[in-house]
């Protein structure tokens, strides 16, 4: 049974894990390593040629048919957070070694060439960015990324030569060869679960903007300062979280697309119980399917900010841009592919945005992207409990398998 | 000139410090025990009797002429947070002693002792509680104070012991011979300065209740969990500081006596900008001169934290009383001496409460008590940069001076 094979690859992967705390995999780990060599022997076995890239991405290769043709690919990654769970990366690497081995067993030949992308570090690392391997693909891992480094001092270029990658040769996009890009993940969120349905096809994959804002007041004796005399930082940061949720719920409401906004980080000090803190830094994020909303949500979350910061007496002393990238949205052709597919397969659907980053955000940028979602149970994920059943996972490499056939044989994509 | 002699002490005392971080004689250290040294012959050489007490005070005593009566009583602490000033404790020990050699140059005989008392660990320590001396004194230091431990694992009981306190004996208040109790202190607050005031007479410490809240709600992923799905304790806690500032205001404006409410203290897991903050915790303190004004604002802030929570959807799992000190009104009749005394110096005097605790609140329960402030410059403290002239610690003194005659011969102190 297929649904056997690719959960007993989950299972042997998720094996590979720091023994203290499954599940992790970390990149730039020997135990990263351990699971790559475990994922070039499958994708061998498969009858995959292997090869690293420059930007250290694990590449399966299947030639086609027709010489010539741009390649189809699907990718995710097999790192892991710490203590993360077996289906968020993985997932979707060993649904595209199923679909080569559906195609054996079924002795289909496609005209494209299939590759089964394995990209590096997708995860935050101690480096700094996450998606460095779909980064260095697309061009989008620049000289100053390569230059961070961890808390031990490395450089990330450092980092990723340890695994095997050429990051000095990293000055345009890798590939200009790939017809299209297809990932399946976890969904990572209740909505699949709580409709019943099998697959998400996934409409975009959200830009992101995180903002750092810092009001500076007084850290004054809680005891002997007046109401009328303070510049209490903290109540400047309450009154800022309160107006970016109503923001956020205000945007989500009334533009078009997915919209979300969080304040997920606060620090204080002194954070004393009795010192008025006098400075609270804030860390607000807003993903959107669209980057004129992400501009529009700055515009107002800075105004707010200023408002904020004027009531309480204090000092709106930064609102400093953290980072920022750019919604992908999905290829039309591909998701009709993709929902064709599912529709043949007889499962339940939802068109919905990804509100998390993927490497299929930056595949986005050299090729048609498209992505699918399959159920997470109460949508844990970045934990040991994160779990999708083994028809789910199953389902969802059925639907990759039924895309890339039909891909194959449209002539949009060469 | 007294106020070359009381300045040179201050001073002198400053310099023994921890050379990295003036200034700082943090009690139970080795360079605490060199301030109580270089304290201690200067009592000495002033001509009082010296001894430790059971609770670790360092006590200097000029007998008084007519047997049998009790003590009058001047205190402070020689002790000081980490990186703190040079005037916050030292000050009131230091003006204690001047007064000892006023009366001496002045030729003036007491009829009742004079006590001189530099209270133990009056800052909070590593193992917690502050006026450690003061609540022995008093009979507040409890066995379940004495087994609290420092982040070494040693219990208070055994620090108390290094540093020549008999913790073992402190099974009752130790005195029941204490006629009158003064304090001068710092304001470490702005009201003196901004009113051109010399002396603020203090009508009572406040009593401080503080309380930890936590609002425990899911830390879902940031990108991919919707409005309407999430439970953001951050949002919950983020409403309560405002509200408790609101319900502060509302109270010191209506209720009679001083009244100050403060949230210095917030906590957020896991704190990361891509995760719906799960779990807030908050400390809200409250400080107010009347004990009922206490009990009524943790009443409506408990049921404000109620609020927050509902309208977050989260759950307010905690609302934990940490510590609770009742307020210490001023005794009139000492309060009366003290205005006296300022004005015949032709001091300018006001009125107002000690937002923050000292050695003065325990004494108040084994006999009368009051307290005066000198200036602040910009009402800092608890840094290098606390400072008060040399003429307005002089001033203070000589009040204090002027104070105890009048104390000594008013027969409603024995």
């Amino acid at each position: 049974m297929p649904e056997d094979r690719l959960w007993q690859d989950l299972m042997a992967l998720a094996e590979i894990t720091d023994p203290a705390k499954s599940y992790t995999r970390r990149c730039f780990t020997d135990r990263f390593l351990e699971g790559r060599r475990w994922l070039e022997r499958r994708f061998a076995e498969a009858g995959l040629t292997t090869r690293l890239d420059e930007g250290g991405n694990l590449i399966g290769r299947l030639e086609g048919g027709v010489s010539g043709l741009k390649a189809l690919a699907i990718g995710s990654h097999s790192d892991t957070v710490p203590s993360g769970g077996r289906f968020d990366g993985p997932l979707g690497l060993l649904a595209g070694l199923e679909v080569v081995r559906l195609l054996k067993d079924r002795d289909v030949a496609l005209r494209h060439p299939l590759e089964i992308i394995d990209f590096l570090s997708e995860e935050p690392s101690d480096y700094g960015p996450s998606c460095i391997g779909s980064r260095a693909m697309t061009g989008f891992l620049d000289a100053g990324m390569l230059g961070l480094r961890n808390p031990a001092g490395e450089p990330l270029q450092e980092a990723m030569t340890r695994m095997g990658a050429l990051p000095e040769r990293l000055t345009a996009p890798l590939r200009n060869d790939v017809a299209a890009f297809l990932e399946l993940h976890i969904e990572q969120a209740r909505v699949l679960e709580q409709g019943g349905l099998d697959i998400g096809l996934v409409t975009g994959i959200v830009g992101i903007a995180r903002v750092e804002i810092e009001f500076t007041g007084s850290a004054d004796h809680a005891g002997t300062t007046p109401f009328h005399l303070r510049q209490d930082a903290l109540v400047a940061a309450a009154d800022l979280i309160l107006q970016a949720r109503r923001l956020g719920e205000h945007f989500s409401r009334t533009r078009n697309g997915y919209f979300i906004a969080t304040t997920g980080r606060i620090e204080v000090h002194p954070n004393a119980s009795n010192v008025v803190p006098g400075l609270a830094r804030l860390m607000v994020e807003a993903r959107a399917e669209q980057a004129a909303h992400l501009d529009a949500f700055l515009e107002e979350l800075a105004l707010a900010s200023l408002a904020a910061a004027s009531a309480a007496g204090v000092e709106r002393s930064a609102f400093r841009p953290i980072s920022r990238s750019e919604p992908s949205p999905c290829d039309g052709r591909l998701r009709d592919h993709l929902a064709a597919a599912a529709g043949e397969l007889s499962l339940k659907t939802i068109s919905l945005a990804s509100g998390a980053g993927h490497d299929a955000g930056f595949m986005g940028r050299i090729a048609p992207m498209a992505m699918i979602f399959v159920p997470s149970r109460e949508g844990r994920s970045h934990c040991p409990e994160e779990w999708t059943e083994p028809a789910q996972c199953a389902a969802g490499a059925r639907v990759l398998y039924e895309a890339v056939r039909r891909i194959d044989g449209d002539i949009a994509f060469g």
